[in-house]
Protein backbone atom coordinates (compact mmCIF):
# COMPACT_ATOMS: atom_id res chain seq x y z
CA UNK A 1 0.00 0.00 0.00
CA UNK A 2 1.40 3.57 -1.18
CA UNK A 3 2.01 5.75 2.10
CA UNK A 4 -0.90 8.34 2.15
CA UNK A 5 -0.24 12.25 1.64
CA UNK A 6 -2.46 14.31 4.05
CA UNK A 7 -2.78 18.30 4.75
CA UNK A 8 -3.84 19.46 7.98
CA UNK A 9 -4.72 22.73 8.10
CA UNK A 10 -3.92 24.81 10.98
CA UNK A 11 -5.32 28.28 12.13
CA UNK A 12 -2.94 29.39 14.42
CA UNK A 13 -1.83 28.17 17.83
CA UNK A 14 -4.48 28.51 21.04
CA UNK A 15 -7.86 27.92 21.11
CA UNK A 16 -9.13 31.74 20.94
CA UNK A 17 -6.95 33.27 18.57
CA UNK A 18 -5.64 30.16 16.47
CA UNK A 19 -6.44 26.35 16.06
CA UNK A 20 -6.93 24.14 19.24
CA UNK A 21 -3.99 22.55 20.07
CA UNK A 22 -5.61 19.74 21.62
CA UNK A 23 -7.49 19.11 17.98
CA UNK A 24 -4.23 19.97 15.92
CA UNK A 25 -1.77 17.38 17.89
CA UNK A 26 -4.45 14.94 18.07
CA UNK A 27 -5.30 14.80 14.50
CA UNK A 28 -1.14 14.40 13.71
CA UNK A 29 -0.90 11.45 16.31
CA UNK A 30 -3.51 9.65 14.72
CA UNK A 31 -2.11 10.15 11.38
CA UNK A 32 0.73 9.33 12.32
CA UNK A 33 0.11 6.23 13.94
CA UNK A 34 -1.48 5.14 10.61
CA UNK A 35 1.92 5.26 9.08
CA UNK A 36 0.41 8.83 6.87
CA UNK A 37 2.55 11.57 5.58
CA UNK A 38 1.70 14.38 7.17
CA UNK A 39 1.67 17.86 5.20
CA UNK A 40 0.89 20.89 7.58
CA UNK A 41 -0.44 23.88 6.10
CA UNK A 42 -1.77 27.46 7.22
CA UNK A 43 -2.64 30.78 5.38
CA UNK A 44 0.45 33.16 5.49
CA UNK A 45 -2.22 36.19 6.79
CA UNK A 46 -2.39 37.92 9.66
CA UNK A 47 -4.43 36.77 12.78
CA UNK A 48 -7.63 38.41 13.24
CA UNK A 49 -6.91 38.47 17.12
CA UNK A 50 -4.30 37.96 19.62
CA UNK A 51 -6.02 36.55 22.54
CA UNK A 52 -4.37 36.41 26.28
CA UNK A 53 -5.87 32.62 26.86
CA UNK A 54 -5.49 33.81 31.09
CA UNK A 55 -7.50 36.79 30.49
CA UNK A 56 -9.35 35.35 27.98
CA UNK A 57 -9.54 38.71 26.06
CA UNK A 58 -8.28 40.48 23.13
CA UNK A 59 -4.69 42.45 23.60
CA UNK A 60 -2.58 44.34 21.86
CA UNK A 61 0.01 42.92 19.26
CA UNK A 62 0.41 40.94 15.83
CA UNK A 63 1.03 37.46 15.22
CA UNK A 64 1.33 35.36 12.01
CA UNK A 65 -1.21 32.81 11.50
CA UNK A 66 1.71 30.48 9.63
CA UNK A 67 4.18 31.34 11.78
CA UNK A 68 2.03 30.66 15.29
CA UNK A 69 0.84 27.26 13.87
CA UNK A 70 3.92 26.03 12.77
CA UNK A 71 4.32 26.13 16.85
CA UNK A 72 2.21 22.77 16.78
CA UNK A 73 3.91 21.02 14.04
CA UNK A 74 7.33 22.00 15.19
CA UNK A 75 8.37 24.08 12.03
CA UNK A 76 7.16 21.92 9.74
CA UNK A 77 4.38 24.16 7.84
CA UNK A 78 3.86 24.69 4.29
CA UNK A 79 1.92 28.22 3.12
CA UNK A 80 -2.06 26.77 1.96
CA UNK A 81 -1.87 28.92 -1.30
CA UNK A 82 1.21 27.19 -2.60
CA UNK A 83 -0.64 23.63 -2.31
CA UNK A 84 -2.82 21.80 -4.40
CA UNK A 85 -5.08 18.74 -4.55
CA UNK A 86 -2.93 17.17 -6.48
CA UNK A 87 -0.54 16.84 -4.18
CA UNK A 88 -2.79 15.56 -1.14
CA UNK A 89 -5.17 12.30 -0.61
CA UNK A 90 -7.45 14.10 1.78
CA UNK A 91 -7.16 17.40 3.78
CA UNK A 92 -8.27 17.86 7.46
CA UNK A 93 -9.02 20.91 9.31
CA UNK A 94 -9.00 20.90 13.25
CA UNK A 95 -11.25 23.67 14.93
CA UNK A 96 -10.63 26.39 17.42
CA UNK A 97 -11.39 29.86 17.18
CA UNK A 98 -8.98 30.73 15.08
CA UNK A 99 -11.14 28.23 11.83
CA UNK A 100 -13.76 30.94 12.94
CA UNK A 101 -11.04 34.24 12.75
CA UNK A 102 -8.94 33.07 10.47
CA UNK A 103 -9.63 30.67 8.27
CA UNK A 104 -13.35 32.34 7.62
CA UNK A 105 -15.26 34.97 9.19
CA UNK A 106 -18.00 32.83 11.00
CA UNK A 107 -16.72 34.29 14.32
CA UNK A 108 -17.38 38.00 13.97
CA UNK A 109 -19.52 37.25 11.01
CA UNK A 110 -21.97 34.35 11.29
CA UNK A 111 -23.94 33.69 8.42
CA UNK A 112 -22.65 36.82 6.28
CA UNK A 113 -19.09 35.14 6.88
CA UNK A 114 -16.32 35.06 4.07
CA UNK A 115 -13.72 32.18 3.71
CA UNK A 116 -10.29 32.44 2.92
CA UNK A 117 -9.60 32.58 -0.60
CA UNK A 118 -7.02 29.71 -1.02
CA UNK A 119 -8.83 27.56 2.05
CA UNK A 120 -11.80 28.16 -0.13
CA UNK A 121 -9.68 27.13 -3.32
CA UNK A 122 -8.17 24.16 -1.62
CA UNK A 123 -11.69 22.59 -0.61
CA UNK A 124 -12.86 23.22 -4.31
CA UNK A 125 -10.00 21.73 -5.56
CA UNK A 126 -10.37 18.39 -3.37
CA UNK A 127 -14.03 17.83 -3.76
CA UNK A 128 -13.92 18.20 -7.56
CA UNK A 129 -11.00 15.76 -7.18
CA UNK A 130 -13.38 13.49 -4.97
CA UNK A 131 -10.66 13.17 -2.25
CA UNK A 132 -11.80 13.62 1.26
CA UNK A 133 -12.03 16.30 3.72
CA UNK A 134 -12.33 16.24 7.60
CA UNK A 135 -14.15 18.75 9.45
CA UNK A 136 -13.37 19.19 13.46
CA UNK A 137 -15.14 21.54 15.68
CA UNK A 138 -16.30 24.53 14.41
CA UNK A 139 -14.30 23.84 10.97
CA UNK A 140 -17.93 22.45 9.51
CA UNK A 141 -19.51 25.63 9.20
CA UNK A 142 -16.46 26.42 6.26
CA UNK A 143 -17.63 22.92 4.58
CA UNK A 144 -21.29 24.10 4.97
CA UNK A 145 -20.54 27.77 2.89
CA UNK A 146 -17.86 26.27 0.69
CA UNK A 147 -20.01 23.05 -0.53
CA UNK A 148 -23.59 23.77 1.06
CA UNK A 149 -26.01 21.17 -1.35
CA UNK A 150 -26.99 19.25 1.32
CA UNK A 151 -23.77 18.00 2.68
CA UNK A 152 -23.96 16.15 5.56
CA UNK A 153 -22.12 17.73 8.88
CA UNK A 154 -22.00 17.60 12.82
CA UNK A 155 -20.96 20.39 15.52
CA UNK A 156 -22.54 18.34 18.26
CA UNK A 157 -25.74 20.21 19.13
CA UNK A 158 -28.54 20.83 17.15
CA UNK A 159 -29.39 23.71 19.09
CA UNK A 160 -26.08 25.94 18.81
CA UNK A 161 -25.40 29.05 16.36
CA UNK A 162 -23.18 26.94 14.43
CA UNK A 163 -25.40 24.02 13.56
CA UNK A 164 -28.21 26.70 12.63
CA UNK A 165 -25.32 28.29 10.64
CA UNK A 166 -25.03 25.23 8.74
CA UNK A 167 -28.43 25.06 7.78
CA UNK A 168 -28.98 28.11 6.41
CA UNK A 169 -25.26 27.56 4.11
CA UNK A 170 -27.97 24.91 2.47
CA UNK A 171 -25.79 22.09 4.55
CA UNK A 172 -27.78 19.64 6.79
CA UNK A 173 -26.66 19.34 10.58
CA UNK A 174 -26.73 16.32 11.85
CA UNK A 175 -26.26 16.12 16.36
CA UNK A 176 -23.53 13.77 17.40
CA UNK A 177 -22.00 12.77 20.35
CA UNK A 178 -17.77 13.96 21.33
CA UNK A 179 -16.99 10.35 20.43
CA UNK A 180 -18.85 10.17 17.34
CA UNK A 181 -18.44 11.20 13.69
CA UNK A 182 -20.76 12.17 10.99
CA UNK A 183 -20.04 10.60 7.55
CA UNK A 184 -21.25 11.73 4.23
CA UNK A 185 -19.98 9.05 1.84
CA UNK A 186 -21.22 11.22 -1.29
CA UNK A 187 -19.10 14.29 -0.50
CA UNK A 188 -16.59 12.32 0.84
CA UNK A 189 -17.04 14.29 3.85
CA UNK A 190 -16.33 13.77 7.52
CA UNK A 191 -17.06 15.88 10.98
CA UNK A 192 -16.99 15.32 14.87
CA UNK A 193 -17.80 17.92 17.61
CA UNK A 194 -14.75 17.88 19.71
CA UNK A 195 -14.69 20.42 21.48
CA UNK A 196 -17.67 22.05 20.40
CA UNK A 197 -18.86 19.45 23.09
CA UNK A 198 -15.57 18.73 24.73
CA UNK A 199 -15.59 18.36 27.91
CA UNK A 200 -12.38 17.06 28.31
CA UNK A 201 -8.96 15.89 25.76
CA UNK A 202 -10.05 12.02 26.38
CA UNK A 203 -13.24 11.80 24.70
CA UNK A 204 -12.13 14.62 22.03
CA UNK A 205 -9.24 11.99 21.50
CA UNK A 206 -11.66 9.39 20.37
CA UNK A 207 -13.48 11.54 17.74
CA UNK A 208 -10.45 12.55 16.15
CA UNK A 209 -9.29 9.31 15.65
CA UNK A 210 -12.16 8.05 14.59
CA UNK A 211 -12.69 11.04 11.75
CA UNK A 212 -8.99 10.50 10.71
CA UNK A 213 -10.20 6.52 10.25
CA UNK A 214 -12.71 7.68 8.04
CA UNK A 215 -11.36 10.31 5.96
CA UNK A 216 -8.55 7.73 5.11
CA UNK A 217 -11.16 4.80 4.80
CA UNK A 218 -12.63 6.97 1.52
CA UNK A 219 -8.64 8.44 0.56
CA UNK B 1 -10.51 4.85 44.85
CA UNK B 2 -10.22 8.53 45.25
CA UNK B 3 -9.12 10.87 42.32
CA UNK B 4 -5.85 11.56 42.08
CA UNK B 5 -4.37 15.26 41.44
CA UNK B 6 -1.06 15.95 39.25
CA UNK B 7 0.41 19.17 38.48
CA UNK B 8 1.80 19.61 34.82
CA UNK B 9 4.61 22.15 34.76
CA UNK B 10 4.44 24.38 31.52
CA UNK B 11 7.07 26.38 30.17
CA UNK B 12 5.43 28.50 27.39
CA UNK B 13 4.26 27.03 24.03
CA UNK B 14 6.31 25.90 21.47
CA UNK B 15 9.52 23.65 21.46
CA UNK B 16 11.69 26.75 20.24
CA UNK B 17 10.96 28.81 23.35
CA UNK B 18 8.23 27.33 25.75
CA UNK B 19 6.69 24.09 26.31
CA UNK B 20 6.99 20.75 23.94
CA UNK B 21 3.29 21.38 22.32
CA UNK B 22 3.11 17.08 21.42
CA UNK B 23 4.43 16.35 24.79
CA UNK B 24 2.22 18.74 27.28
CA UNK B 25 -1.10 17.72 25.13
CA UNK B 26 0.24 13.56 25.04
CA UNK B 27 0.94 14.16 29.12
CA UNK B 28 -2.43 16.11 29.64
CA UNK B 29 -4.66 13.07 27.15
CA UNK B 30 -2.65 10.16 29.37
CA UNK B 31 -3.79 11.93 32.66
CA UNK B 32 -7.61 12.56 31.55
CA UNK B 33 -7.94 9.34 30.12
CA UNK B 34 -6.75 7.88 33.69
CA UNK B 35 -9.39 9.97 35.60
CA UNK B 36 -7.05 12.68 37.06
CA UNK B 37 -7.64 15.57 37.82
CA UNK B 38 -4.82 18.00 36.19
CA UNK B 39 -3.70 21.11 37.75
CA UNK B 40 -1.67 23.20 35.26
CA UNK B 41 1.31 24.91 36.21
CA UNK B 42 3.41 27.38 34.94
CA UNK B 43 6.06 30.43 36.37
CA UNK B 44 4.72 33.73 35.96
CA UNK B 45 7.65 34.95 34.25
CA UNK B 46 8.90 36.48 30.87
CA UNK B 47 10.10 33.71 28.40
CA UNK B 48 13.77 34.28 28.08
CA UNK B 49 13.37 34.47 24.04
CA UNK B 50 10.79 34.55 22.09
CA UNK B 51 11.34 32.51 18.32
CA UNK B 52 9.85 32.82 14.77
CA UNK B 53 9.22 28.73 14.63
CA UNK B 54 9.22 28.79 10.54
CA UNK B 55 12.61 30.77 11.13
CA UNK B 56 13.66 28.67 14.09
CA UNK B 57 15.44 32.42 15.18
CA UNK B 58 14.54 34.71 18.41
CA UNK B 59 12.55 37.50 16.92
CA UNK B 60 11.73 41.04 19.01
CA UNK B 61 9.07 40.70 21.51
CA UNK B 62 8.05 39.84 24.92
CA UNK B 63 5.75 36.99 26.03
CA UNK B 64 5.02 35.59 29.83
CA UNK B 65 5.55 31.95 30.28
CA UNK B 66 2.06 31.74 31.87
CA UNK B 67 0.36 33.34 29.46
CA UNK B 68 1.28 31.28 26.45
CA UNK B 69 1.28 27.96 28.68
CA UNK B 70 -2.54 28.92 28.67
CA UNK B 71 -2.55 27.80 24.88
CA UNK B 72 -1.93 24.28 25.81
CA UNK B 73 -4.56 23.81 28.66
CA UNK B 74 -7.60 25.89 27.48
CA UNK B 75 -7.19 29.22 29.52
CA UNK B 76 -6.80 26.71 32.85
CA UNK B 77 -3.66 27.46 34.55
CA UNK B 78 -2.42 28.28 37.86
CA UNK B 79 0.91 30.07 39.19
CA UNK B 80 3.45 27.67 40.16
CA UNK B 81 4.92 30.17 43.18
CA UNK B 82 1.12 29.60 44.26
CA UNK B 83 1.21 25.75 44.79
CA UNK B 84 2.43 23.47 47.52
CA UNK B 85 3.42 19.78 47.35
CA UNK B 86 0.06 19.12 49.90
CA UNK B 87 -2.19 19.86 47.11
CA UNK B 88 -0.76 17.66 44.41
CA UNK B 89 -0.21 13.60 44.54
CA UNK B 90 2.45 13.87 41.89
CA UNK B 91 4.14 16.75 39.29
CA UNK B 92 5.22 16.22 35.92
CA UNK B 93 7.34 18.41 33.80
CA UNK B 94 7.30 17.98 29.92
CA UNK B 95 10.44 19.30 28.08
CA UNK B 96 10.81 21.87 24.74
CA UNK B 97 13.48 24.28 25.06
CA UNK B 98 11.12 26.50 27.44
CA UNK B 99 11.92 23.48 29.94
CA UNK B 100 15.71 24.60 29.60
CA UNK B 101 15.36 28.44 29.28
CA UNK B 102 12.10 29.23 31.26
CA UNK B 103 12.40 26.39 34.07
CA UNK B 104 16.29 26.57 34.14
CA UNK B 105 19.04 28.21 32.25
CA UNK B 106 20.26 24.71 30.58
CA UNK B 107 19.75 26.11 27.47
CA UNK B 108 22.09 28.58 27.66
CA UNK B 109 24.52 27.93 30.69
CA UNK B 110 24.64 24.04 30.32
CA UNK B 111 26.47 22.39 33.91
CA UNK B 112 26.47 26.01 34.89
CA UNK B 113 22.85 26.69 34.91
CA UNK B 114 20.17 27.81 37.50
CA UNK B 115 16.66 26.33 38.29
CA UNK B 116 13.79 28.65 38.65
CA UNK B 117 13.46 29.14 42.92
CA UNK B 118 9.81 27.96 42.46
CA UNK B 119 10.78 25.14 40.42
CA UNK B 120 13.38 24.45 42.73
CA UNK B 121 10.96 24.54 45.69
CA UNK B 122 8.40 22.18 44.51
CA UNK B 123 10.40 19.65 43.17
CA UNK B 124 12.04 19.69 46.42
CA UNK B 125 8.51 19.91 48.81
CA UNK B 126 7.54 17.15 46.40
CA UNK B 127 10.72 15.08 47.08
CA UNK B 128 10.40 15.57 50.94
CA UNK B 129 6.83 14.20 51.03
CA UNK B 130 7.32 11.18 48.83
CA UNK B 131 5.32 12.06 46.21
CA UNK B 132 6.76 11.00 42.10
CA UNK B 133 7.87 13.39 39.73
CA UNK B 134 7.77 12.99 35.85
CA UNK B 135 10.44 14.25 33.37
CA UNK B 136 10.44 14.34 30.03
CA UNK B 137 12.16 15.12 27.12
CA UNK B 138 15.15 17.61 28.26
CA UNK B 139 13.13 18.78 31.79
CA UNK B 140 15.61 15.63 33.49
CA UNK B 141 18.35 17.90 34.11
CA UNK B 142 16.51 19.96 36.48
CA UNK B 143 15.98 16.62 38.52
CA UNK B 144 19.31 16.13 38.44
CA UNK B 145 20.48 19.75 39.50
CA UNK B 146 17.67 19.59 42.07
CA UNK B 147 17.95 16.34 43.24
CA UNK B 148 21.76 14.66 43.01
CA UNK B 149 22.84 12.03 44.83
CA UNK B 150 22.43 9.13 42.05
CA UNK B 151 18.65 9.58 41.27
CA UNK B 152 18.67 7.58 37.31
CA UNK B 153 17.44 9.44 34.28
CA UNK B 154 17.32 8.96 30.66
CA UNK B 155 17.45 12.05 28.20
CA UNK B 156 17.08 8.99 25.37
CA UNK B 157 21.01 8.70 24.27
CA UNK B 158 24.09 8.59 26.64
CA UNK B 159 26.28 10.51 24.17
CA UNK B 160 23.70 13.69 24.26
CA UNK B 161 25.25 16.69 26.03
CA UNK B 162 22.45 16.39 28.34
CA UNK B 163 23.24 13.20 29.32
CA UNK B 164 26.74 14.11 30.43
CA UNK B 165 25.00 16.89 32.16
CA UNK B 166 23.05 15.01 34.78
CA UNK B 167 26.15 12.72 35.11
CA UNK B 168 28.18 16.06 35.65
CA UNK B 169 25.16 16.90 38.39
CA UNK B 170 25.93 13.53 40.75
CA UNK B 171 22.75 11.94 39.32
CA UNK B 172 22.83 8.94 36.54
CA UNK B 173 22.27 8.82 33.03
CA UNK B 174 20.68 5.50 32.16
CA UNK B 175 20.12 5.17 28.10
CA UNK B 176 16.72 4.61 27.19
CA UNK B 177 14.06 4.59 23.96
CA UNK B 178 11.73 6.86 22.71
CA UNK B 179 9.08 4.46 23.47
CA UNK B 180 10.86 3.65 26.92
CA UNK B 181 10.90 5.07 30.73
CA UNK B 182 13.44 5.29 33.41
CA UNK B 183 12.09 4.64 36.88
CA UNK B 184 14.40 5.58 39.87
CA UNK B 185 11.88 3.96 42.47
CA UNK B 186 13.76 5.21 45.82
CA UNK B 187 13.55 8.91 44.58
CA UNK B 188 10.01 7.90 43.05
CA UNK B 189 11.28 9.72 39.87
CA UNK B 190 10.72 8.79 35.96
CA UNK B 191 11.56 9.90 32.92
CA UNK B 192 11.51 9.13 28.72
CA UNK B 193 13.46 10.70 26.19
CA UNK B 194 10.48 12.07 23.91
CA UNK B 195 11.55 14.34 21.48
CA UNK B 196 15.30 14.17 22.35
CA UNK B 197 15.02 10.82 20.19
CA UNK B 198 11.65 11.43 18.49
CA UNK B 199 11.36 10.81 15.26
CA UNK B 200 7.84 11.72 15.20
CA UNK B 201 4.56 11.77 17.70
CA UNK B 202 3.27 8.15 18.06
CA UNK B 203 6.47 6.73 19.10
CA UNK B 204 6.95 9.84 21.71
CA UNK B 205 3.11 9.00 22.47
CA UNK B 206 4.19 5.58 23.56
CA UNK B 207 7.00 7.04 26.10
CA UNK B 208 4.78 9.75 27.55
CA UNK B 209 2.09 7.27 28.03
CA UNK B 210 4.09 4.95 30.19
CA UNK B 211 5.56 7.48 32.10
CA UNK B 212 2.17 8.93 33.28
CA UNK B 213 1.54 5.43 34.32
CA UNK B 214 4.32 4.84 36.15
CA UNK B 215 4.08 8.27 38.01
CA UNK B 216 0.58 7.26 38.87
CA UNK B 217 1.34 4.03 40.14
CA UNK B 218 3.95 5.58 42.25
CA UNK B 219 1.44 8.01 43.70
Amino acid sequence: MTKKTVGVVLSGCGFLDGAEIHEATLTLLSLDRRGVKVVPLAPDVEQMHVVDHVKKAPVEGRRRVMQEAARITRGDIRDLATVKASELDALIFPGGYGAAKNLCTWAVDGVGMKVNGDVERLIREMHAAKKPLGFICIAPVIAARVLGHGVRLTVGDAADDAAKGIEAFGARHVARAVEEIEVDPAFKVVSTPAYMLGPSIAPVSQGIDRLVGAVLELA
